[in-house]
């Protein structure tokens, strides 16, 4: 049966939520037939029984699913002759404990200094239905202005490039994150990364960064899966 | 054949490096026999051919060895009979690549911070023909007395105690930080935490910290290893 995702989506349908990425590269990785939903922020509580607030949320089975770690436990246990997200030894292995720690990890190293760096790219890049609740939620939220928020940028995306140093320690002999092929803790780091690729033409990764060779490779897996999606930056 | 591991010592024979702890840690992981060998820095020129600037070195099969990430992939790799260091998967599975992520991460998040707290503890502890070197070779390094380096110290603790959160996370649902049991990204962390607690009265972690009770079943492993240690804090 064919799984439901309700995928954030922004102007011309275009898909760059972090936490949506994670659970198609999860169900890509597992084969598992899917459809995606395009859903703006706004459409979000009318999803199922009107109870979520946030997306991903999966139909699978007649149930709605919330959360993209609790959908991507809940694909490991629900197919598990699917390949394994989390490698040899899957939920017992050490792949779920190092993919838990990469998404808190990239939230402070990644997602949060970003924020402050395209928030207001973010904005410009929205559906117009969705742009009035995302400025007035956010700018409430972190009470400034999102073109406050992004003042002083060149110097908060050096600090995220110096943040990224124990990425590239994993790629030194090896090509993914994770060792000789994908696996979830690659698809954490690449749906951060997926986010200003798709919403900013800031390019925050050098060519010469160790992490935009192994983000080619990753655009390529299951057929282009992410690199087919509109993107604001040239090259990777 | 036994293994001898060139072990730093402090003042009475106190092991402290974590570089050497993640190794004792290997090998005990392993089952393998070894002895260590304490060896203060300014024994450190007399090992082997005199080569080697930095311990741990371990001898094995008439050779040497230097550098604990090297020790460790060559433990893995002569001794495949034995349990991995790495779990389910061995060296081409993921417990390999967070092993390598948390060692460089640690680094960042708890070695350079702690070393501006608690380096004048460290010099006090060490064996007195240690203490000119360490003196005088740190102030050179760091531009500043060891004295001078611990200023605002409080201040530091609290920074660091908020950088540890990505492994609380790795703790919500299991004992240890690989899963079920202890791998080698226990060790490293573990091995990083035993340095101030062999090293400094000043008590890092929080009696609530989910680290603690986890500090605490690392210290119990193979029979108490770390745990029959002597200790500066109080608890664990």
């Amino acid at each position: 049966m064919t799984i439901m995702l309700y995928d954030l989506a922004g102007a011309d349908g275009r898909r760059f939520s972090s936490n949506c990425w994670r659970i198609q590269f999860a169900l890509a990785h597992k084969g598992l037939p899917y459809e995606t939903v395009p859903t703006r922020f706004t459409d979000i509580a009318s999803i199922g029984d009107g109870s979520h607030k946030t997306i991903p949320v999966i139909e699978d089975k007649g149930q709605h699913i919330c959360d993209s770690w609790i959908i991507s436990n809940y694909l490991e246990d629900t197919y598990p002759n699917t390949p394994s997200l989390f490698g040899a030894g899957g939920a017992q292995g050490p792949g779920r404990s190092y993919s838990q720690f990469l998404q808190r990890w990239g939230m402070r190293a990644i997602s949060f200094p970003l924020l402050n760096v395209i928030i207001k790219d973010i904005y410009d890049r929205l559906d117009p239905a969705d742009q009035p609740y995302f400025r007035e939620s956010r700018e409430a939220r972190f009470g400034e202005t999102l073109e406050q928020m992004v003042g002083d940028r060149e110097k908060k995306v050096e600090g995220f490039r110096a943040g990224l140093s124990p990425l590239h320690t994993c790629l030194d002999d090896q090509p993914f994150l994770s060792g000789a092929a994908p696996l979830y803790p690659d698809y954490v780091v690449a749906a951060a990364l997926l986010w200003p690729r798709t919403m900013t033409r800031l390019k925050l990764l050098g060519g010469d960064d160790p992490l935009s060779a192994w983000l080619g490779r990753m655009l390529s897996l299951f057929d282009c899966l992410a690199g087919k999606q509109p993107k604001e930056w040239d090259g990777v």
